[in-house]
């Protein structure tokens, strides 16, 4: 593969070459306002992708879209008191408009549950209603100290599911639902980031919740990024804004909730999780152009060759672009694909088309070969499912490379410099959880021993999971 | 067909029975902080398959979808003159974020021209990079004195695209292409609204723009809707944000540009341009549902028969639901479907099935029949195709007979108490369309004699299309 000098080698300053990605590979730029972001079409085409994929799964789970208002009376966010201080000091308030000081200030969304909520109340009035799920996509904003774009930025774009039921069990059931066959599978699946799925702890709960579980993935430095989360929500919401229903019985009952949500933070967490010196790496499901069809220069038929080629794939099921501008520079135009993380390029060229040639560039694995021309269908498409899964291996090895078994809480802080530590959360307890926060160490999830999600912060033998986190 | 007293019917009180519909049909509801709206599923779903269309025609258009922030800088705002006395008086302002008073207020975007030019004055370099397409699916606010909901609410939803070209003559084709291929298709093809398509006077242009196309229908009630609107912004905007790029000559020229937007508003458009007394009329193709199998109730094998009808029918590419709540009373499921606006219901019984029939009720006609089990699937897909078409034609005959050739001012004033006038532009001229708008009438647009789009308002013979709006 051509050496770039483009990056800053991620050894050398892994920050500065996340930022330099996002410059580059013209993913995302800083708007004007501080903490905002501009999402270029490269970036956005990622966002919306993940998207359509996590939309799919979430219609799949029954839930349908919706859309409420941006803006919230002041008022309401006070209604809950563990919610309102959270989200307190994050908030952007709208206090003029139309020319005239508003009576009431106005909150720009934080996130919806107090807004929902008070619709809830109209609308749900029977067991028959229930569940009730909904979702929104849309922007929130939340006031940064420390932006970082995708990761931490003032206004980000996300979707929040917000659910009722008739009882605390079938709540519970369906955090999870959405945890394991939403975000897990599309995170696992799509994205190939292997995840950790867990519980919180009571000290990283969302603002309001009874219970929150998680999606963590580990970064291409050792950190924790939080790629998703799902709440239960207990009966907090539904005592304060009076959501009840009518039982079967005819007894008046106070809703269950969940919400649930993940956002362009995910963009994020799919370039630190898979990129590489050379720039992104796009897994191929994930990918809008999964293979490029790159015209080397004219002569021989090359031009036409190119076309016919990326018509053929794209009649096979790829998603295919092709790249015919000779005016721009053929390293110029290679480097661009190689930052953009394009799984799969095929050059195309006169010299080796008078061979029947063409080469098929790998992305992934870093790979580059002559390829017959009869032959490039079937390597592209295996290439495609080979790298997915490749992509999705790669970060599991170093996850499970970069996280080690601690005795002590001094270990597992040892351990979060560099990567993640396991240690049994009886071990560590609330007490070790506050020493290691005062080293910006958190507990990133509970999980049992055997990988899967506690019903219960009280189980036995839970293990803690300790990172650096985004 | 059932006749249902749940509206308020349009011929009584047209504003009331609008109201009506999107209450009783559960499209949205007014939110908390005035002037703005939940849209609940049921609306959601149809903003939903708007936006599908919509954006698949502008991908088409060559335009790549970007994300631009909420929050301007109110400074941004104040460069361009008449852009800035357009939007003043609309605009909602955040003075205070993060607990403190912001040091420059920030405006919650109410169009977005400003702070993309911002970016495209850095992006912009050369003319390889011409035309540079992008669209932009937010919210916008702008603050309403009459809020009406979804015509003109404080908050909307939309999409803006904003493009720059080397020359006039690429901008003022690209504006077009957009109105054509992007809206009036999406518009008479998959909304079955017929829109005229024309040029806004100088005194309805955009704030800002140097000519505004448009797509105007007719509502049930004779008034018009703009639907759509795509936006010449000449080098206006270019020249206060300094966007310029070195021609293939070498010399640095300005970019000429184009905006173009459709809103949430289209969703009452469709409201009151299809839907009659008993609710929404949703054509075939922009429906989530296109045909409803509903279970009458148990026995007789109807509850397999229906689930098999459902799945034969989805096996066949037609989106189906399959309502088998027998908990629920028929009627009312029936009202709901009406109102709702499902273009096909197929009811399932054991009477009918007993001697091989289900019910299939076309909404748009309003027609009814038994139909043999064997031939559902033709006769289902037949329904859809031809109620299409059939809603479309209907909307088309009410505008023919709602305009009037009108030769004075007068009569077109007379002639927009009911509906449209056509009237010789030469003949209202700019002091005749003052005259109109002292009684709410406007000028909706100019179109040729033909019916084309006029390349310029100088030419001769144009016709006004005057009528009352929302």
């Amino acid at each position: 593969m051509a050496k770039t000098s483009v990056l800053t080698p991620r050894s050398e300053d892994f920050p500065r070459w996340y930022q330099d990605v996002i410059t580059k590979a013209e993913l995302a730029e800083n708007g004007p306002v501080r903490g905002t972001m501009v999402i270029r079409p490269t970036g956005y085409a990622l966002w919306e992708r993940m998207q359509r994929e996590v939309d799919d799964r979430i219609k799949a789970a029954g839930a349908q879209n919706a859309y409420f208002p941006l803006f919230i009376p002041e008022s309401y966010l006070r209604r809950e008191a563990e919610h309102v201080e959270g989200f307190s000091p994050e908030l952007a308030v709208v206090t003029h408009a139309g020319g005239k000081q508003l009576e009431e200030p106005v909150v720009v969304r934080p996130t919806s549950e107090t807004i929902i909520n008070a619709f809830f109340s109209k609308w749900v009035q029977s067991y028959r209603e229930l569940p009730l799920l909904v979702n929104n996509w849309s922007n929130v904003v939340r006031w940064e100290m420390r932006p970082r774009i995708f990761l931490r930025t003032t206004e980000f774009l996300w979707q929040e599911g917000h659910t009722c039921h008739a009882t605390h069990d079938d709540a519970r059931d369906y955090a999870r639902r959405i945890l394991h066959e939403v975000y897990e599978d599309f995170m696992v699946n799509v994205l190939a980031l292997p995840v950790v799925v867990g519980r919180k702890t009571a000290r990283e709960r969302f603002a309001g919740a009874i219970n929150t579980l998680t999606c963590e993935a580990m970064m291409g430095d050792g950190k924790a990024l939080q790629m998703g989360t799902s709440h239960e929500l207990g009966q907090n919401f539904a005592k304060v804004f009076d959501v009840q229903f009518t039982s079967a019985e005819g007894s008046r009952e106070y809703v269950w909730q969940t919400s649930w949500g993940a956002s362009t933070r995910m963009v994020g967490g799919l370039i630190m999780g898979h990129g590489d010196d050379n720039g992104l790496r796009v897994p191929p499901r994930l990918a809008l152009v999964q293979a490029l069809v790159l015209l080397v220069k004219d002569g021989n038929g090359a031009r036409e060759a190119a076309a016919k080629l990326a018509d053929e794939l794209r009649g096979a099921g790829v998603r295919v672009a092709l790249d015919d501008r000779t005016d721009t520079a053929f390293g110029r135009r290679v480097v661009d694909a190689e930052l953009k993380g394009v799984p799969v390029r095929i050059e195309v060229g006169p010299r080796e088309l008078a061979e029947g040639n063409v080469t098929v560039a790998r992305r992934i694995p870093g790979t580059k070969a002559p390829t017959s021309l009869s032959s490039v269908l079937g390597t592209v498409t295996a290439a495609l499912a080979e790298d997915q899964q490749a992509l999705h291996d790669e970060a599991l090895a170093r996850r499970e490379q970069g996280t080690v078994d601690a005795s002590t809480v001094d270990e597992a802080a040892e351990a979060a410099a560099n990567g993640w530590a396991r240690i049994p959360w009886a071990t560590l307890g609330e007490a070790g959880e506050a020493r290691l926060a005062e080293q910006s160490v958190s507990v990133r999830c509970l999980i049992r021993p055997d990988g899967s999600v506690p019903e219960d912060a009280d189980e036995p033998g839970l293990v803690a999971i300790v990172g650096r986190s985004y």
